[in-house]
């Protein structure tokens, strides 16, 4: 049996061996191995550094007087640093496995997409979870920023979570069963102060005297920054983070409190870092400077092929986000298409298949060589290149010089009928590998994601590092340099594969070669191997895989390069807990497909997808016991959220912040409550149950449950409503208002939570664009942009709600922002308004909406229900002449009035008989429409002639101005009458080329 | 190369391999090993628990910027607790050091003693510090006590010094030099760290804000102890106990603060324990409750032995404090010697042999067994046992019944001229093995030493453990039981003996056994080899051993088991320094025997004395490394020292505690210059001597070298003093004020120097009594004993001084303590002088003057010198007849006058011819007598005979009442006029008997 400290020692072992440093944990509490200066300072600056070490980490807020069975006050992480990255982390870290006796051929061992962001640090880097059998064991992150400063070389990053691997390895249920020494438990070693530390930090630290010591580290590190000593600086900012944690766990951190003490360490961390490199440098970086790969030599040479051959690249990367294994397929393909198109070399498809850690390239019949290709180089115009002796002009003979030609040899050439001289060249076609290596060289360097990182190369950046290309024209190599990287004819299958490297032959049938070394490269291939093993299985305990879990298989076929499924199973009584609760917890934290019979109830079991080859049996277990550890979290959360009263839950969100400025997710809930009763347009009966789940609204955000799976916010919700005793409406509107949960998804069932869901993102938009935090770019970290279509997708769905616009939403939403004393000024409003009208035109164009009809019908954007209903109307009308007509000639009147323009005139004013006939016609038509498109045409149709006869008969802009007065107030009459009901001009001229 | 970071992996696996879990270290700032829980918490109660961790250990003190080679604010310490003590933490020890590479056959390991005691914990322990040719690299401990808790069982505690033992291993001067870990050194990876953090601790730390950390940690550790939580609160003592340090370190603790603080820690240091120890008895002691072995049966059977044998028996034991080694010898002859004679057993000399490891009992010719003896029984009286017809009475029938006699059996016996009944019984002589069993259990489990302590024994209580017994009659085991231990005919000789245990087949020359294994075990000519070979070596280099080195001898003889001296060199350069520095680092911290030439220069070499067999390059090596350091060190002080000037070191003393109502140093100081000048009796030349010296008394206890070596005190100051240009009669003033340093150590040599030397120990004496802290039994931490007889040396050696008497020495002392507030009381004066006069009186029984002289000068003892001169006179008149008369004659004066009696009478009221003729005796002898004995004596033996006269012829008790009043008025007047001279009753009747 592997003790806890036998596996801390083989770790420090195993990372001696390859070079680390070992240091002592930090001697004042840290929440993170990361937060040690050994990690948090090294990373910094040009000097390389290589360190191992364990750390206890503080986290108050984790404790539980030792009776969770998976979470501790204090745990204990293994951290690791390798700096620069030494080019195969992943490589050194699966070795650290088997380092601690995990056989990595029999387990399932993943390297699964999660980022790492320390605002508070001014830090971020990219990376993964590394999942063994689904256990989240280790974090391994690519340090990018620390302290706010660009990390330069890069850092890796590798924390492992001790206890968690102990429980896995040695099959315990219980932190405190792990045996932590020969004939010692974790329990026996560490129990009493796991208790004693929990009490401190829940209920008997006093609050004043940590307030205290706050204040007292955090001017210690002050003075200690100005008298530039960055490590004791430091140690004081973690003595401050620490205490405020004390406080946190205490229950004693306000909102505003918290996020002037998030500022103060920022700035003080921030500082620190910057001190540290500063001297550093001054200290002329004892330690030297690390050195990264160089970049590769251009190709020089390029071998000749002859006949056409298929063409194999492969950049060969670690595991991407499954996101970008889809996107990176997209992204090469149109840029292997493009770029080879802006060559002459002739070729056939291209393809590009990808899983996460290779993108592959396959194209058909390369031609060998680029055709030949005349030039035209055009000089100076014909007439100025002659004189009038026919000699050649100082113009034209400069520009045959500059040439290198005779001036004898310009020729005549028309370009857009006008003579030129100039000449014609002709370039040599190059030989295919020449051409296709610096197309794929290109390709490389340009792979850009929607985050992207660098790592030891010192060019490349993409979403995680490119490790190797493979480039085979045939059987002849293609020579491709990419930053540091330079193609060969390997490649890298499983790295649990005997051979974890092998030698490519040549490019014929690659997804056939790969297929022998057990990886499915095609995507939709391995999407319907998943879909089939899946359902073989399920079917196997009289249950199916839910086709709604359309969203999950595709995320599983980019987490692996061979899905190898296999069924485990829980405990039934775990069914006693909502579905909702189960199925979160498969889907979000483990990528498990749940199983469910006939009827749609759950199944106690689960399709987990490994990656190749395992021993099912090992893996299965260890995924059961995941799965198991999460619902005994699950059910501990469910029981404790049980005992607490809504009205009482919701107390605790007051603690919650949600914004800066914004104040306290409670504040932001009473925002919302009270805006959606001012919205108004209810039932009788809907009345109460709107007022009760106003009251009501986000308890659930202070459930344990929702603390910890917050996606479950909402449906907790309702669950725990209803089993207090709440009426079902209030349930229901309490679950609605946290609808829709993403673009296309469900929308509210109820007003009253509809009500409440548009409050709540009324709040959200006019309130942080208020602060100034709207999106830009990538960056949307409030969800901005989706709860904008979320308010379009509710008021589509709810037209009975027509009279509450997008703007009357946002200033009612606002006037409650304000009584924040928070300024909102109207722009913002404006600008939100745009912005929601830019996601309803967004989800009209990707409905397939033609563009002039969304373009006409925006203008109602701010009623959705009704923009729908003019633009269904539209789409009837499109090929109705007589429409066109009425069309043209409304936008013949906007055309002629000027924008400003008032709409009214004198009747009296107008004499001619086309004009009186236009003035009784508008006013039978203005009498006789009823709202809404369908309402206006019938009506409006009869202006078409009266008005075509106007323009052809009367010069509106008569001589004397009254009359020209009368006319220009007719047609400005007429212009705002039809503007409200669409946009005319948006529909441009399309009706009449329809018909 | 083992670098640093291997030897912390290579310890941690070793005693992970024997047992010990591995804990973390702490996770806020300690001291020390100890503090961290895993040792302080866990040595409490009956759990047993074996632990081994790294732990910096943080001494804001120790801060030098990383300047000084060889001290770190953090250094690194392995801390290795074994609970219970396994038997074998020696051995255990010693294995480590060979994981650590260490060839403990090359090189020479010693265990010296060095016990460990830290109040403010409070805590104790037995132990050693062990070196490594001379290096102390570990210290070795049998904690007693913590938190005032005797410990039991007790612990092993080892704590590695990691810098040092790396320092001697790699053979670098400077810490920074470390091979840490490959290719990175120590002040590579941590110097920065030591520059910040010494800058922090010394110069920027703020004090205000410093001082309200510790008030809050203290509270806080209040709170949590009431809330009884003992882990969180002892993590707040250790926040306090650093943040203490660090205002110390700081400069910024007054001596009033000092010590509230540390009665504040260690108040709540203690309750931690007790409160830790609750706790654990409430968790029903969840790690078990630990074993020791069990007490050994008594020995049942007893082999018989033919003819005479001798006896050996060994008690083997860890390394005994030298001065316990001479100690245990004499006590275990005279216990052995003691024991044997209240047995038969016959048997010739007995002979006791000791080393540090062994104490060797020799007996020649034991003979086989004790021989038969009788005894009588007494019964009732003879005239009541038998009845008028001489059959037994009841009585004499009960008796004989109880003795299981018949009635007829009893007989007369003659009990001091009574006549009872009795019988008489033989008393079976034992055999010798039986006898020497009991006789030699006994010895060992009544071992006792100053010091004592526990080890795993059940029952034995010794200054070191007693691990083996060995006792052999001739060639017969003797089985011996003591506690767990039962005899055996095994010794242990060197552990690196390739068999460090071997059977002894014989009692017969075990010393020449011992020999036989290299081991020198009768003390004389352990000590002849030391002085022999010490002196060949010096020799080689022209120099020799001074013969005042014979306490060190005596030490080293009893550090070692066999000699094994070396010569050292070191760079002369060193020379430069004054020799007191460089031989009292040789002697306190080395135990190396300086070499001089002829002249007693001081010459650039020593002499080490190794234990046993070693590779004398390795250790040579080794120790003189050791040296250098020491003197750079030295070096490093003197330069910095020779910087201040020694008006600004002395303010440095403010800072230096002495007692906490006492106050600081510089308060005594000027206490006791005060004390000086107001003593007086000095010429016209001296008085501006004893000013100055006055004004810089105990400077230099505030300088860097007598910080580090205490010892120097007065030795620096002169030196210090003359470098500073002081007059030469100042610095020797200054120097002279630490004379004498102990009993019959050198005095001062003038005057001035005299008087600063009396105020010094007059202020300590009256101070500390006052204070109540005067000594008890074994413990004198003050040094009182040495003070009071440091007094009486001076005074005697000084008869110039007759004026200051001990009294007045110490009413003067004593006004300037109630200066500062402290009750000093009349009854405590006396029992000070009572106790100065104790320490004379032994002075003069260990000088072999007779008791009942001693006895009569006694009196004397305020003046030393007066007495003294007072005893060579008694001395000189013992003999003299007529003085015996006088002295009869005094005596009988004394035996008739009523203490109370006052001496005056009316010479008018004498009418007899007796009494008239003592009276005009009286007054013409009155009139005659010079100062002392020697002026009394001539002046008073005319007296002699009217006192006789006047005893034979008058009646003293006259009933006239007037006439009485004079008779005694007259007797009590000489009585009175005699009594200042001597103590005539003290004299006794030795006079009578001698002449």
């Amino acid at each position: 049996m592997l003790t806890m400290q036998d596996a801390l020692l083989a770790l420090t072992r195993y990372w001696t061996e390859r070079g680390a440093m070992v240091v002592q944990p930090f001697n004042t509490e840290v929440g993170a191995g990361t937060l040690n200066p050994a990690t948090v300072l090294r990373v910094l600056g040009p000097e390389p550094w290589r360190v191992a070490y364990v750390e206890p980490s503080v986290r108050p807020d984790d404790a539980r007087y030792g009776e969770n069975p998976n979470r501790l006050q204090t745990h204990t992480q293994f951290q690791v640093v390798l700096k620069p990255d030494p080019g195969n982390p992943q490589e050194l870290y699966l070795g650290s496995l088997a380092a601690l006796g995990i056989d990595i051929h029999a387990h399932d061992v993943r390297f699964v997409e999660d980022n790492w962001a320390s605002p508070a640090l001014g830090a971020w880097g990219l990376g993964w979870e590394v999942w063994l059998d689904g256990l989240e064991i280790t974090q391994f992150t690519y340090f990018q920023q620390a302290g706010g400063q660009t990390l330069d070389p890069v850092s890796v990053e590798i924390t492992y979570g001790i206890e968690r691997i102990m429980m896995a390895r040695q099959g315990v249920a219980h932190f405190k069963d792990i045996a932590y020494a020969p004939g010692i438990s974790y329990g026996e070693a560490f129990g009493q102060s796991e208790y004693e530390m929990s009490r401190f930090y829940l209920d008997d630290a006093d609050v004043e005297t940590q307030r205290r010591l706050f204040e007292d580290y955090a001017a210690e590190a002050r003075r200690l920054l100005d008298a530039r000593l960055p490590v004791p600086a430091h140690a004081h900012v973690l003595k401050c983070s620490h205490t405020f944690n004390v406080l946190d766990a205490r229950g004693a951190v306000s909102t505003t409190e918290r996020a002037k003490a998030f500022a103060r360490m920022r700035g003080l961390a921030r500082e620190v870092a910057g001190l540290w490199s500063e001297r550093r440098a001054e200290l002329g970086h004892p330690l030297g400077t690390a050195e990264l790969p160089a970049v590769a030599a251009a190709p020089a040479e390029f071998p000749a092929v002859e006949g056409a051959h298929p063409l194999l690249f492969e950049i060969g990367t670690e595991e991407l986000p499954p996101h970008e294994v889809t996107r990176t397929a997209s992204a090469v393909e149109r840029a292997v298409t493009e770029k080879l198109a802006a060559t002459r070399l002739g070729h056939g498809a291209v393809r590009v298949r990808a899983t996460p850690r290779r993108v592959v390239v396959l194209v058909d019949g390369v031609e060998p060589v680029e055709p030949d290709a005349e030039r035209t180089v055009r000089g100076p115009r014909a007439s100025a290149a002659f004189d009038a002796d026919g000699n050649p002009t100082k113009a034209a003979a400069g520009f045959a010089r500059g040439q290198g030609v005779d001036p004898a040899d310009l020729r005549r050439v028309d370009v857009d009928g006008v003579e030129y001289v100039g000449i014609t060249r002709t370039d040599l076609g190059r030989g295919a590998v020449e051409v296709l290596s610096g197309v794929l060289g290109e390709v490389v360097a340009e792979l850009r994601a929607d985050k992207n990182m660098r790592w030891n190369d010192p060019k490349l950046s993409f979403t995680r590092p490119v490790r190797w290309l493979l480039a085979l024209l045939g059987d002849t190599p293609v020579p491709v340099a990419a930053g540091a990287l330079v193609s060969g004819r390997t490649t890298r299958v499983h790295r649990t594969a005997a051979e974890p490297v092998v030698e490519v032959a040549s490019a014929a049938d690659y997804p056939g070669f790969l297929a022998g070394h057990g990886i499915t490269v095609d995507q939709d291939a391995r999407r319907a191997l998943v879909l089939a093993s899946a359902g073989e299985l399920a079917a196997t305990v009289g249950g199916a895989v839910s086709a709604d879990e359309s969203a999950l298989v595709d995320e599983i076929t980019n987490l692996v390069e061979q899905p190898n499924a296999l069924l485990g199973s829980f405990d039934p009584a775990y069914l006693d807990l909502p579905a909702e609760i189960l199925t979160t917890v498969m889907r979000k934290h483990q990528r498990y497909l749940p199983v469910r019979d006939a009827d749609g109830r759950l199944l106690p079991h689960f399709v987990a997808v490994a990656n190749g080859d395992c021993d099912h049996d090992t893996v299965r277990a260890g995924n059961e016991a995941v799965l198991r550890a999460r619902y005994e979290d699950a059910g501990f959360f469910w029981r404790a959220d049980l005992a607490t009263p809504p009205a009482t839950m919701k107390e605790g969100i007051a603690k919650l912040a949600f914004e800066e400025r914004l104040g306290s997710v409670a504040q932001r809930a009473a925002r919302i409550g009270a805006a959606a009763v001012e919205f108004g347009g209810l039932s009788d009966s809907d009345t109460p149950v709107l007022r009760r789940a106003a009251e009501l609204a986000k308890f659930d955000l202070g459930s344990q449950m929702v603390i910890e799976l917050t996606s479950l916010a909402g449906t907790m919700a309702r669950e725990y409503a209803r089993r207090a005793g709440e009426p079902e409406e209030v349930a229901q509107a309490l679950y609605d208002m946290e609808l829709p949960r993403s673009g296309g998804g469900a929308v509210p069932s109820t007003v009253p939570g509809a009500l409440l869901a548009l409050a709540d993102r009324f709040d959200l938009l006019a309130g942080l664009f208020a602060v100034g935090a709207k999106p830009t770019g990538s960056s949307d970290p409030f969800g901005l942009r989706r709860a904008g279509a979320g308010v379009v997708a509710i008021l589509r769905a709810f037209p009975e709600l027509r009279a509450l616009t997008v703007s009357r939403g946002l200033s009612t939403a606002a006037e409650h922002v304000r009584a924040q004393g928070i300024e909102v000024r109207q722009e913002v409003l404006d600008e939100v308004a745009e912005f929601v009208r830019r996601r309803y035109e967004q989800l009209l164009l990707d409905a397939g909406h033609p563009h002039e009809q969304v373009a006409a019908v925006l203008v109602l954007a701010d009623a959705p229900a009704l923009a729908d209903e003019t633009l269904a109307e539209l789409a009837n009308r499109v090929t109705d002449p007589g429409f066109a007509t009425l069309v043209a000639a409304l936008q013949r009147v906007r055309r002629i009035v000027p924008a400003d323009t008032a709409p009214t005139y004198d009747p009296a004013a107008l004499v001619e008989p086309a004009e009186a006939a236009l003035h009784q016609a508008f006013d039978k038509a203005r009498a006789a429409t009823t709202p809404g498109l369908a309402g206006f045409v019938p009506a409006a149709e009869v202006l078409a002639d009266p008005v075509n006869t106007f323009f052809d008969e009367i010069l509106v802009m008569a001589e004397d101005p009254t009359v020209r007065t009368a006319r220009l107030g007719l047609l400005a009459a007429i212009r705002d009458w039809a503007a409200p009901v669409l946009d005319w001009q948006g529909l441009g001229t399309s009706l009449e080329k329809k018909n």
